[in-house]
């Protein structure tokens, strides 16, 4: 790869930029567990990314972003856009390689998410996510102090980077079943773990859960071209999952690649995290939770070599409980 | 070890017999992850065995003691004594090996223990805590029928493969930290896993943590003998810690060997599992937080590769969202 190639934004992601940001997140982090897991007489492969040191796959991608920055990029600033598990793995990934971190995060994230953002040293910057505009905020940040943009999603290392859970998940199902996924589920917000996990398992099918009324990325699948969010002030508890709409970058990747997916509801997700909380012993957020939610309900197929992501843990405590007791109610 | 030793239930556990167990746990299942968490300036590093198959790592004995089992032992039956985490690992160890097993439980054991001990194809034989003697009623079951007794921690098998996840987390410390343990802060009910800890780590000085009224094992030290908890029908929510005594198999081990402990309350281990809840996103069982509710207190110090023992997750709904707002209450 030429600097020029690894200083453009708009390349294009690659299998091969997967695999070389595999073998960075394998030499700074242990592998998260690949967990089976019993569902509908079949067992399913669960990857537990929540236990990352941030709790959630996203340091996976800022890691592989900000450690490829020139000497020069490094000596300003970087700005991200996120709900929290990007912001975190950004403001992570900075404090590790000395880079000052603005994070550009809606006012009603999880608190949780805000006060690890903050406690990992990042500046964050507050919008409001019904009436202005992250991206453009983001630009501004970016135009005033010359700061590179890492964007969640819409990024070619933050593609890669993502990817590598897919690389992990197969050398761990594969030690562990003797094969590696045959299908994937997975978690998907803006489409930046899905294109990773498409670049990844090339042999695998592709799933793609997101919450009902954030469905844009299935949608825009459908109909061939980048469908937008209807009405972003729609209340989810999915926050990592609330994207307006994918990026050119995502959708070149997916297109022609997903092989389907579900949009899950409030209580699809709740009986997801309250399985996990049983069986499992982990805390996933609502977001995390989606892929899962689409198989329990039946909405998504497994196979007997099944991957499904549980991509992050970042929930607060009422939240939480919350949605174990509404699960527990309906029994 | 000759055959003779192999059957006798009152040899000594040994560092040998720690290493062959972990060689038989290595070949079964995955290590469970050993995760840094920030403690009052420092990093300790906290052994994940919630996510253990049954939730605990009880499976560790349980796997080694029944493998060990001769043809002839395995064509009868095993009994168990256990409130639900040793139940499981005897029930899960018993159904792969197609054994038949019946485990003495109290009946006040958390519902999900129960449960998950009769869905791994157990039979159930509940007792009452306050009135009937558990160790009485496995025996009146073995005499009638030829049953192994699997006892929960006064046994040199159970000892020994408790004694794995010493290994398991030394090596990952090792790989992690570049050294090993030189302090280990473990959850304690009869002594199985300290005495295995003991055994498996010989250089690191072990601290045991014991629910308040139920630290006979810290009182056994420090009198020179063994002691009985006073009163048994004092409520605790850590039912897996709630022993009435230690053996003597344990306590030769121990003695001389625990640098010593703390009891903890109610509110410490809530709000240990409150800051596992969020930080490490982990579901730890109040039984299976009480090491590092010791730790939080300010009960045992910390050194910079001190490890802690998160040894269990099977927790009621219930009784985890109780905790965690009493915690949250407290601030």
């Amino acid at each position: 790869m030429t600097e020029q190639e690894l200083l453009d934004p708009l390349r294009a992601p690659s299998r091969e930029g997967v695999l070389r940001a595999a073998d960075k997140i394998a030499a700074l982090l242990p592998p998260t567990p690949l967990l089976p897991l019993e569902v509908q007489g079949r067992t399913i492969w669960c990857k537990a990314d929540m236990l990352q040191p941030i709790g959630a796959f996203k340091i996976r991608g800022a890691w592989h972003r900000l450690s490829d920055l020139t000497a020069e990029q490094r000596a300003r600033e970087v700005v991200g856009v996120s709900s929290g598990n990007h912001a975190q793995g950004v403001a992570w990934a900075a404090r590790r390689l000395g880079i000052a971190a603005t994070i550009v995060m809606p006012s009603d994230a999880p608190r949780a998410k805000l006060a690890a953002t903050r406690a990992l040293g990042a500046k964050v910057h507050l919008y409001d996510r019904a009436s202005e505009d992250r991206d453009s905020i983001a630009a501004d940040l970016v135009a005033k102090t010359g700061a590179t943009l890492v964007h969640a999603y819409g990024d070619p290392w933050i593609i890669e980077g993502q990817g590598t859970l897919g690389i992990e998940a197969t050398a761990q199902m594969q030690a562990q079943l003797g094969r590696g996924p045959d299908r994937i589920v997975a978690c998907c917000g803006g489409g930046g773990l899905s294109a990773g996990l498409a670049l990844a398992c090339p042999d695998a099918e592709l799933y793609l859960a997101e919450p009902e009324g954030y469905d844009d990325l299935l949608r825009s699948l459908a109909a061939g071209s980048i469908q937008s969010v209807d009405d972003l002030a729609l209340p989810t508890d999915c926050d990592a999952l609330q994207t307006p709409r994918t990026f050119a970058i995502n959708f070149a990747v997916l297109q022609g690649r997903a092989s389907g997916g579900a949009a899950v509801t409030p209580m699809e997700v709740a009986q997801a995290m309250r399985l996990v909380f049983e069986k499992l012993h982990l805390v996933v957020e609502p977001g995390g939770a989606a892929a899962l939610a689409a198989v329990l309900a039946g909405k998504v197929p497994v196979t007997d070599a099944t991957l499904v992501t549980l991509s992050g843990g970042n929930v607060d405590r009422e939240t939480f409980t919350r949605l174990l007791e509404l699960a527990d109610r309906a029994g």
